[in-house]
Order: C-alpha cells, then sequence, then structure tokens
C-alpha cells in the first residue's frame, strides 16, 4: 500500500458503529468504491483537491460533492459572503432579506416561473413540489422518469406489484412507504413517450404532475421534451422538471433553458449551494398559488446560510460563464477514458451529460472499477467511474488524470484483478430509470 | 408612528409577490404579528438584539428564531468553529469527520441510544424517523400527541372525517396529501392515556409508532409518559420522542432525560444547530438498523456546516450548564407578564415550558395581542405572546422588558384598542394538539 490510511479507516468503523449506512448519501459511502481502500472522510478540501485523515492529499477527479460543489470546494467568493452573512447572524426572529432576493435572482433565470419556496435539501424541495401540484389540481396521481430522491411519493413506485415491475427503480428499497400510496406514482422512461401516453389514456383525469429530470443520460429525441409538455396541458397536470443534479451544468439555471422547453415547476439544490444545504422550488403563479392552501413550513428552511450561498454561487457562476469551462473539463475527461479504452482494448460505454459525466467497464465492472480506483490513488487520484465537473478543474489537472487514467487501464488489460485489489469492490448501486 | 420601517415594509411587498406565504415559516410570517407595523427582515443579529432593514435596533424578546437560537445570536463559539469548518471546505467527495463526533457526541448525551441518522430540517428528521420506525415494525399507523411539521404522514391525521374530528390538528391544511393515507396518523392528547389505550385497543397490530413531544404546555401527570412506554412495549410499536422544540431546554440533551422515560428514538433540530441547519434522529439499534433495508439519502444531509455548529452548540451548552440561565430568564419572563396583568387588570393565562412560554390574553386575544407588540416595539423590543428563553438573554434585559411589559398591559386596560393599531392583528396560527 503507498500510503496509510489507517486514521481513515477508524473512522469509517466509527461511522459504521454509529451511523447506518455510515454516511447520510449512498453516493459517499465507502462500499459504493473500495471498502477498504478508499478513504471517505476527508479533513480538507480546497478548490480540486482533498487532504484524507492521515494527511494523503488528492486530486479529487471524482463527484465533487456529488455535483454540489460546482466551482469548487472552499470557493473563496462563496465563503466570503457566507462568511459577512454570519457575521451579521443566521438567524434571528425575523427573516432575511437574501431570502426575498435569491428568490428575485432564480425568477429573473427562469422568465416562465413566478414564485419560489425553498427548503434546505433536494429530496426535501421535490417533496415541497409535488404537494404543491396535488394540492394545484386536487389529484394524487405523479407520472415520473428519473431519480428523485428518498420520501414516500417516489418510492411509492416500488409499492406496485403489477406490470410495471420492469420498471422498478432499481436498488429502492420501499420497506416503511405506506402501502395506501400503491398506484400515485407511475414511471415512463426518457424518449419513450409512449409509455408517457399510456398513463395519461389510463390515469389523465387523476394525474397531479408528471415529474421529471430534464436530460441524464441521454438527448432528448423527436422533441421528446415538447410532447411531455403537450400532454401536461391536455391533462392539466402539473409538468416539474427537478433540476437537482443537471441544474447549472448547461447555463446559469435549470438545463431546461437550453433545451427549448418551459415546465411549470423547476427545483434546484446541490450545485445552488457550492456545499451549503440549499433547495429551490420554483413555480407559476397560478400553481404555487396552492402552496398557501396546505402546510408546508420549515423553521431550518429559515436560515441565512444556504440563501447566501445561493446568490454568491449564481453571482460568480455569471461571471465567470462557467458552463463553458464545465463543458470543456467533462470533454477532457470523456477523452482521456476513450483514448485509453481505445489503447489497452479495456472495452467501455460512455453516457450521462458532458460535465457529470460517467463510464462502464463492459467486461467484468466490478472487479475492473475497483482496480481503477486503487490505481487512481497511487496516482494521488480520487477518481471512480463518474466525473463531475467543477470550475476549480484545470486543464492540466486533467491532463494530469489522462495520464493516470492510460496507467491504469493498462494494468487493467494485464489482467489477475482479483489478486491485485486492496480494497472490496463495490457492489452495485441502484440503477436509475433513464 | 415612532420609527421608520419603509424598508422592511418595501422588502415584504417584494417577498409577498415571490414568496407564496412571504416566508419559509408560518411563525416568521408577518401577519402572524401585525401585518404594516412588524418589521419582518433583519439586517444584522447578535446576542439579543436584531436591527431591521431600517437601521432600528430591538431587543428580541420574542421567539429567539423560533428557539433556533438557544445561545444567542452569531454566537461567537458557534461561528468560530463553522468557520474552521468552512477553511477546511464544508463539502467534499468524501465524508467529514464531524458527522461521525456528532453520532457519538449524541449517543453519549442519550445512553439508551445507539445510532444516528442526520437531516437538515426538523420536520424532515420526523419523516426519517417515521419511516425508520414503519420498515422496522412493517406497520404502518402511527399514533401521534403534538406538533411534527408539514409531513404527509402527519398532516394525514386531517383527512379524516370521522369521530376523530375534534382532533383535527386545528389550521394545519392537508390539501395534496394522498388520501390513501387516511386512517394512518390517530391522534391522542397530552396525558389523556386512555386516548392512546383506545388506539391500542382497535390498531395496536398495525402500530408502527407512538410519536409524541415530551411535554408542551403541561406536565406530565400520573406516570404518562411511563404509561406511553408500557404501551409501546405492549404493542411492539416504535416510541418516538419529537425533541425538536423541548431538546437542549432543560439539559444537554432530551427533555425526556429529566422526565424518567426512555424512547426507542429521538430526532432532535432547532437548538442544535444555534441557527444552522441540521437534524438528528437518534435510535435504538435494533430500530435504527430498518434504515439500511429502505432508502434515505440526501446531498445536503453531508454538509460539514451542521455537524460543526451542532458539535460546537452542545459544547458551549454544556461549558455554561446553560439550563439553569434558560430557566431563570424564563421564570423572571412569566413574573413579569403575571405582574403587569395583575396590576392593571388584565387577564391572561400563561403556559408552554418555563424556557419557551407563552401567555394569551383572555379577552379580546387578537387586538390586545396586536397593541401588545406595537407598545413594545415603541420600546425597542421585539416581542409578542410567545418568549424562548436564550443565552444571550440577561437579567437586565428581563428587568427592561418588564418596564415595557408594564407599560403596555397598562395602556391595554386603558381600552379604545382598535382605534390605536399601527398594524393589522394576525389571524390566530394553527393550534397544537396538548
Amino acid at each position: 500500500m503507498p500510503f496509510d490510511i489507517s486514521e481513515s479507516l477508524k473512522a469509517q468503523e466509527r461511522a459504521k458503529r454509529l451511523i447506518p449506512g455510515m454516511s447520510q448519501l449512498l453516493s459517499k459511502r465507502p462500499d459504493m468504491f473500495t471498502l477498504g481502500s478508499w478513504p471517505a472522510y476527508y479533513s480538507k478540501a480546497k478548490g480540486a483537491e482533498v487532504w484524507d485523515l492521515d494527511g494523503n492529499r488528492y486530486l479529487d477527479m471524482s463527484i465533487s460533492g456529488i455535483g454540489a460543489c460546482i466551482l469548487g470546494y472552499a470557493d473563496e467568493y462563496v465563503d466570503t459572503a457566507v462568511l459577512a452573512a454570519m457575521q451579521k447572524g443566521v438567524a434571528s426572529s425575523l427573516n432575511c432579506p437574501e431570502e426575498v432576493e435569491l428568490a428575485e435572482r432564480l425568477v429573473a433565470l427562469h422568465p416562465w416561473s413566478d414564485q419560489v419556496r425553498f427548503g434546505c435539501a433536494g429530496g426535501e424541495a421535490m417533496s415541497i413540489a409535488v404537494r404543491i401540484a396535488r394540492a394545484a389540481t386536487g389529484r394524487e396521481v405523479v407520472a415520473f422518469c428519473g431519480y428523485h430522491g428518498w420520501h414516500d411519493w417516489y418510492l411509492a413506485a416500488n409499492l406496485s406489484d403489477d406490470e410495471l415491475a420492469e420498471h422498478l427503480i432499481a436498488g429502492l428499497e420501499p420497506a416503511g412507504v405506506p402501502r395506501g400510496l400503491a398506484g400515485t406514482a407511475l414511471p415512463f422512461r426518457y424518449n419513450q413517450i409512449e409509455e408517457l401516453e399510456e398513463i395519461v389514456h389510463k390515469h389523465g383525469s387523476q394525474l397531479a404532475a408528471i415529474v421529471m429530470e430534464p436530460i441524464r443520460s441521454q438527448e432528448p429525441e423527436n422533441g421528446f421534451l415538447q410532447k411531455v409538455r403537450a400532454l401536461a396541458d391536455k391533462t392539466g397536470a402539473v409538468f416539474v422538471i427537478d433540476e437537482i443534479s443537471a441544474g447549472f451544468r448547461f447555463c446559469a439555471g435549470g438545463a431546461h433553458l437550453t433545451l427549448g422547453v418551459e415546465p411549470d415547476m423547476a427545483v434546484f439544490s446541490k450545485a445552488l449551494g457550492n456545499g451549503y444545504p440549499i433547495s429551490a422550488v420554483l413555480g407559476r403563479r397560478d400553481v404555487m398559488a396552492a402552496a398557501q392552501s396546505t402546510f408546508i413550513s420549515s423553521t431550518n428552511w429559515t436560515s441565512r446560510v444556504g440563501f447566501t450561498a445561493g446568490l454568491a454561487m449564481i453571482e460568480r457562476y455569471q461571471q465567470l460563464g462557467l458552463e463553458t469551462h464545465l463543458d470543456a473539463i467533462g470533454k477532457g475527461v470523456r477523452s482521456a477514458w476513450r483514448a485509453a479504452s481505445d489503447k489497452h482494448g479495456v472495452p467501455i460505454t460512455i453516457g450521462g451529460l458532458v460535465p457529470l459525466s460517467y463510464f462502464a467497464f463492459t467486461e467484468d465492472y466490478t472487479l475492473q472499477k475497483a482496480l481503477f480506483i486503487d490505481i487512481m490513488m497511487d496516482h494521488g487520484i480520487l477518481a471512480s467511474t463518474s466525473f463531475y465537473s467543477m470550475g476549480a478543474h484545470t486543464t492540466a489537472m486533467v491532463e494530469r488524470y489522462a495520464a493516470a487514467v492510460d496507467d491504469a487501464f493498462g494494468q487493467i488489460a494485464a489482467g489477475d484483478i482479483e489478486n491485485r485489489l486492496r480494497g472490496a469492490p463495490s457492489k452495485v448501486g441502484f440503477g436509475r430509470i433513464a
């Protein structure tokens, strides 16, 4: 082993005892990488670098805080704004003006929208959006496409035990979700408009909302998004776009702005706060009005920290014109994967959005992935099969990364993988409906 | 009008246009105080003082961030810790060790517990607790007492249209809550053990959880909490204590520690972060294990900010032995109310926990409340009919407050209230099941 991660491993043991699942986020569990060699805990993160608990320093070319840190870690622009907010008090009995300012900024970026509600977390904000859509329509059924978090309204899709079984959200266990919600969440697949048409045909008059990510692993084809919009209009369902992952990857705001479609609601989190907890539900006035007919309220949603971080992130993003950079970095990383794959004859598929790219080894996936992670760590790089662009990533980092990927794919091609692993390969995580 | 609040009123107009309900928290809406004279927005808060957008400075003797800021606003001890965390990066692709440390600290304070999950907001954490309890028992019905937030599992109680109608949670509209949840949330009242017994009698074998606040407006009588514990044991339901309001008011940890009862789960938020978003779900190992059989995961739950704030708050609380101070301040405020009421013949009732006290005018409530708020503002004091003790409150502040309360009650006793109001009286907010 080239470096000592004993302190990180000790933290993992404590976490295992104290926290069911070891982390609050599935995607940050060490067993999603390589249990035993992945450091899992950090003492410091700055720019695109991370230091683990044993003082090892890594270039982070992995999940970038699972997309939360779009500018980079400990970003000076955002942190300066947050510090100023702290000095003025992050909470009091009154409201902070940044709440109103962030609402104004988001509405200005999304001219189809009129009003905003805020939360702290993404899944929570999706739950707010669905509540409002249901209250606005007086209906209950939600048709959805893609990944939308841990809440009952969504996991209810996995309660069905009928012909939709093949559409179930793989790996998202619905234990503890009341069975009375069965039939209230119906999945359709991206670019399969006929699946949504069938839902509309069968359940149109009960359809409260059509909920989807604007784009994930494929580009929209044959006017897919416009057809979804038309079906929402036809049925009177609220069209909700979940921008928690895709938002701010292609422009300052939702990916839907670049895809020529206007929803009735859009939901943001992750990138919006650059690591500080904030989420936002934007909507048209006629839909959002329903938020006043149902009880949606929480103390911690009023903390100044998240609003301030959101405002600063957007300001900095626009100053930098960050979308161009995120795209260039993502393309560089994809090129590195493709080149190494071709050179060493290790077959892979590449998918995702350019700034949120992933690859999959097509043979012997879990073992090859585990060895890839270990070898990249030998090069002082945190990497797995997903990559999220940050503002702090540079071309030089991508070059250093490409050289390491080349070495890793070469070693993978040499075979005898099982005997060379330092950590246990990950079990496959949950699949996502494309 | 003694001072100008025109900037605050402008912010309110913008908020009204942009945010349905004007605030993310019902209790911070200006129409819960006096619409038109309550400043509603702050530029700065420090200690127990607040500055509004027009530069008016107030002593805050009202809701103290609705109980979030238990030490005081912009507390130096907590903010120093958070700043250090920011400099080390509040998020990265790895986990922060403070997550494990806070879990350790909370379990040490609550020896009956073994494991912890975290969230950002209180209502969200209650939803996590209920999901885990349902997954652990394979049952769905929840018996509850008190207030537990905005989520579907709780508002489902208001879907019932049967004999329980008188128990409905007043003012909490369940629009948008799926009707398939009807019958899954059954209320019982504090100290009315026979109501819980009846639920157990009818639904015992389907009871997933008994959820309650440990104490709110009354002391437990006749071993009420121990009887609830026994009923949970009898039925196999998970006993969940919601410490979001009561936690850290009587000791470093849950109020249940001082009440001689051990639950199976306890939920914290508000005071835990002193204004930074954090919530925690503690539980016994056999219950918490179920968190691994159901999907509960969110990116923003991994932010270092909340864990750091929680650790610092607890440390500072213990250094100060804060519970003694909170109690003394609360008692001083109650004495001021009682003295002014007796002196001026303005009848009131007093209730709540000593550090979270409230009073109600027994005649002409809304008008008297509105005049009280206005007159207190004339004295440079933010005050309403609820008071939450903070560490930053001093005896001198209570004395200044008592003098202002005496003046306010005197003016109320003089009558002709309607013609003297600057703002519109609040409509009554939601009632809470005692």
